[in-house]
């Protein structure tokens, strides 16, 4: 079920702005980690589960085009997909809306490694994952 | 004087790791950034003193492939080029090398916008900035 | 209407935890400072409108005490309450509970100085401020 | 040798400022941190060898009194210093020179445990970290 899209809402900190008055340009990185998670949640598991079994996901591309302005305290609503799947690694994909002021902003993806192992190393994407990335969000309830 | 290197030595602080045991990925835009400063003084100007005459340079694209391992007090070094200029917009690119562990690691680009007004739009860049942007660093010393 | 608890609801983000697998301590003052956001909401007022109007709150001080683990994913309630007020400055409380593990864990506390002009300046707080800080939170709907 | 004192010169990030056009008040503990680690390299070892050995130090209290202003790309000297040794806790100590102003500004402490164990717990602090604890930096060399 590649493609569907989870959506997660953030409010934007005062902390996550500078000084011209703009969300800095590193904090979208979060918001897409947060929205990665509540993709996981759509589908009925937690990415902290998955490192419970041993796996780690790091991300080893990441690309944003920052369009629109994300201010303080305006609500952003991220949409992720996944959009393509390799041997180990994986694309999701972001759009990022800033309702606050009704623009579509922020795009991007970011590429990841399925990992396991001390050191971590890539590893081929096992059934019991790619069933997890391929789940339909439709068949589950998002986890609280 | 495009493509020109400054180097920006950054040591990684424990709150910059994350569970992994890794530098979280977000944080590398931190280190372009300071990288950047780093480009300016080394041809004798800062980044402060352009926004203090009225300009702001906002990223406007970023990406970065993670490679190698950086890990908490490792010392890393950022090399920082310019490598193009258009009309409004120009382009860093970024080498990251850890000094502790020997290897290659990350790189990455950024464009940013020159901008001006408020609210702030882009601009051509004026003459008074390409000098600044085509300056021979071996001609300035590196500003304190 | 001292002392009249606010919560709000946080999930901690992948990047907000260090290598030794809890929530790095700086943090909490983000946190704290998205609770004190929801404390002006559940008051029918945001600090964003504060600011349009001119007023800026600063922290003065800050004091947290750790305890209890906040690790990735765990979702935190962070209550806060307005706990004294002075000529022109006012102090936060702060608790935190980890919903996830059931342990109440840190608590703190934040000082502001209610702040205004260029160069900001401290300023005693003006009967429309203070009549915001001391509004009953029952009587207004929290602000989406 | 409790008391002596290690200064650690920092730049502020422009992604360390907020949109109030000063360091966002989180940051200083990141700067903190560093100062720590310095305060280490000062006395011939890391922090990070430290945690190899099996021991961590979480902070387990902060306080920070803000004075001052500290902005985009000032630089900061944080002087920091052990004041006091418990059985299992000590304390660390900081003021921070804003060196582009010349002002003192912010000056803080925070408190850390000694833990060892998965999960960790806190632990008397054994002779072996005593002895870095109390070193004398005018007996060693600061570690690159």
């Amino acid at each position: 079920m590649l493609n569907a899209v989870t959506e997660e809402r953030i409010r934007v900190r005062y902390g996550e702005t500078d000084q011209m008055g703009h969300a800095y340009y590193s904090n979208y990185l979060l918001w897409y980690e947060q929205a990665r998670g509540a993709w996981c949640r759509d589908r009925g598991f937690t990415y902290k589960s998955m490192e419970a079994q041993g796996y780690k996901i790091p991300a080893v591309e990441v690309w944003s085009r920052y369009k629109g302005e994300v201010k303080y305290d305006d609500t952003i609503v991220v949409r992720v997909s996944l959009t393509e799947i390799k041997r180990s690694a994986f694309k999701f994909e972001y759009q990022i809306i800033n309702e606050t002021t009704g623009q579509e902003c922020t795009s991007g993806y970011t590429w990841h490694v399925l990992a396991a192992g001390d050191p971590i190393k890539a590893i081929s994407i096992p059934a019991e994952v790619r069933e997890l990335l391929e789940r339909d969000p439709s068949q589950f309830d998002r986890l609280a």
